[in-house]
């Protein structure tokens, strides 16, 4: 027998950091995972825990290194944690520090903004992963379940047809997804908080604009534009879940079909991904 | 034995409606269940269908009714979902239709939103209801799922003690919900678009100004805020579990106790309730 | 301006315990919620929280009662809970304690039970709930989330049908509920253990048995079925969602339709519910 | 740009088949994903469709499919749906189908199996992956989401320890997860319905029985005993999130802490996981 990849790790270690400013205050709230890859086989063959830091002491590192810094990034605190990982455990290979960050926005009275009540946004959230090893680190960021929808300039046709193809041609569909998309930068000292807005921005302006034939090439598009826009990323992976928009047919009931009424499904639903690197 | 109350009816029918206005178009979004009571004893003590109307029916009327109008607003579809089905069926004593609709706002390019590209908004969602019997009918509205925070201006202290009380005293804590409320309009012609978001507005504002002594008292303000500030609005209820924040103990890692870093917990939690109504 | 309604407590508490007997021990694991109803206007019009007894503290009276019993039972331990929220709260006029057991069985090496290893048996999970007031008692008990289906001996038809209707009739189709089943006990002092599984057993069983015309029809079965077998049972309500199983038409893929292949919908779903109880 | 990995397909997709013997039916119950991988780039940088085979089409050929055997069992129709595939579209490179079977029981009535009434049994699901390439086949099995649980034969001690480090040492824990486990079988002709209860049944025990030093300790030993007892499998990928069990303090509340009452948690949670293979 041999024990091929292993990895171990604290995963759901939600951290919320408040940072006061006068009346101001800003408000992180992240949800972190870590996960340790080394020299590790002992613990799993031979039951022998001595190189093995508890997982519960990896959630404790979490509070005790946040607390030393305010106005937590997602970036360059995974990366801190990274480092004191490795810093202070031999055995270790490499490690992998994931952050999703759920947002909230600023509540506002009479027009103004009150400092120091929130609302959640989402269902978005902000990601960021490190993977630090001895010898590189790799910092991604990126958006999940960000959920869109195109109600025009989206059409599927002169697709191939086989025996079992009962899809019909459209050049005006209802184009819904909940894109997750994760990119690279070049260095870990990337402007993160700039950069993550230019990305997400460009993202949601090239859905929005672009005249799709299809969800492929949308998603090219729009991982496409990021590369353009920003010269510090050098990859992007996309992965967007088709979320179907059927029209209703109406003349069983009387009705005529005018494009105008859908029912959303959940299942099934297509899926389309890609990555987009610089050649 | 006696079959004493009983309904059956659709859940969950998806409709999303796409209305356009030239290049700018208007989405709706909503989940539908209509649920019937009324003399249907039969089908459940004899196995007799014939006045049963299948709840395929229910869902093919919510399609076939929505086509006949643009730019649906949830309570006046709702409405009209009633009244259709008590026209219909004779046998119905009382019909109640809830809408959850599904928010989504404008992406914008260039700073200029555009007409047909939509992000989802949530975790929040709008909701109504309508009860409808042959001789009255109730409108209700709500929010639901809105997720709020005070990182300020709340405490709960000076509380009732007793041999298991651990709990220590705060006048500065974080206070968190996932608010569901839902009011009750007067009438039926309530203009119920600007009705939702002033009492959705009073709502936040309340929570963003309040001076809290505990989850009990801030959600009380709201409820009073709503009932001054709406004429329309005859009563509302409040449901605002206490997504506990608890501040990590970083001494025994060296760190100091600034009220600074929490712990976000999903369980256990309070749940603290009210109706409040126009004496 | 009147403060109606009104109710607080924790949800959420989750208890495990091990009770050891010799080398075999017996598992419980609950999720219990409290909710108090009162004299607590204070709390919510004035933000004075005096006679507040802390949810946390709530939290840990279930801890320190659990500690005291062994192989704990879900309705006496929900009356225990009930009678010292009673006993210690002054202000208390109802006491509602809702308790989800969560089920595992035990695994076995080589056909033999392993006494200290367990499995998770669900999605199904028991219920027990206990609303004590100053005067009166309520139990109840019950089963969440059964997922049951019939594939035969299960029909839809002589329904009626309106202008929207267009769903064919079928004497032989798939019957697929998730069933919450809820019922009171004339007494405190119920052999709660046996009744469960009587109850249970005899939910199944006629679920199984029964020549059914409809969701409805079969519903009412099992409640009478129910009654009839228990006299200690005063009444059950009973909620099955109809998780929809659709022919798929082969036709068009050059198949036949032999009521085989199905395609399992999650929304919409029928939703049918009644209570049924000793006239 | 260049555009690197990419695929895309049809996930969800909700297959139930019903095999009618007589009096006994059997059921089976998937959801199903197809994930095409080839010369696709036409479509994502181009918009070009005429190769792109609809995901809708994918989906009618899982029912189409379905329809011509009965019985199905997953790793065969896995295979069947992959050639199908491979024959019918000269683009592909590589499919992956991806089934996971919600497994049901047979109900009893006065103690024996009722032939066409079912009860579902979960949360565990079974697993089967194939990875069809013009040249070569993998045929993975698995389950997931079985959760189990030890309250005696476990223990985690001797552990590392730096300046963050809290866990006490313990010898008797509870130790619980929701296991995922995937493994390889050697070829595309293995029997592989019993081979899948072998390998869970092996799995299960091993679990049971074993002296656990920690999760890492228990899972090399399950891993271990598949791969001793079956020759088929060529390696096995096991993930065991650790569910913690956390005893409660009873002290506070003037109880004695004797190891029997504990708080079931959810987050965070550590995760452990490894693969296994023949050296």
């Amino acid at each position: 027998m041999v024990l091929a990849d292993h990895a171990y790790g604290k995963s759901g270690v939600r951290l919320v950091q408040v940072t006061r400013s006068g009346d101001r205050h800003t408000l992180r709230d992240f949800t972190i995972a870590i996960a340790f890859e080394g020299d590790y086989a002992a613990s799993y063959v031979d039951g022998k825990n001595s190189d093995v830091l508890p997982t519960d002491t990896m959630k404790n590192t979490v509070y005790a290194l946040a607390a030393r810094e305010q106005n937590l990034v997602a970036e360059p605190f995974a990366l801190a944690l990274a480092s004191h990982f490795l810093d202070t455990n031999a055995e270790l290979a490499s490690v992998r520090i994931d952050v999703e960050q759920h947002l909230w926005e600023r509540l506002t009275v009479d027009g103004h903004e009150q400092g120091q009540a929130f609302q959640r946004r989402g269902p978005e959230t902000r990601t960021a992963r490190v993977i630090a090893r001895r010898d590189r680190t790799e910092v991604a960021a990126g958006v999940a379940d960000l959920v869109i929808m195109k109600t025009g300039h989206s059409a599927f046709s002169a697709f191939k047809r086989d025996t079992f193809t009962t899809l019909p041609e459209t050049r005006d569909r209802l184009l819904a997804t909940s894109m997750t998309a994760t990119w690279h930068y070049a260095t870990s000292s990337t402007a993160f908080e700039p950069a993550w807005h230019a990305v997400r921005r460009t993202l949601l302006e090239t859905f929005a604009r672009h005249e799709s034939e299809s969800v492929q090439h949308t998603l090219y598009a729009m991982g496409e534009a990021v590369l353009d826009a920003l010269a510090d990323v050098t990859d992007i992976h996309i992965v967007m879940p088709n979320r179907h928009h059927l029209p209703v047919d109406l003349r069983p009931f009387g009705g005529e079909n005018r494009n105008e009424i859908f029912v959303a499904t959940t299942e099934p639903f297509g899926v389309i991904e890609a990555a987009i690197r610089r050649g």
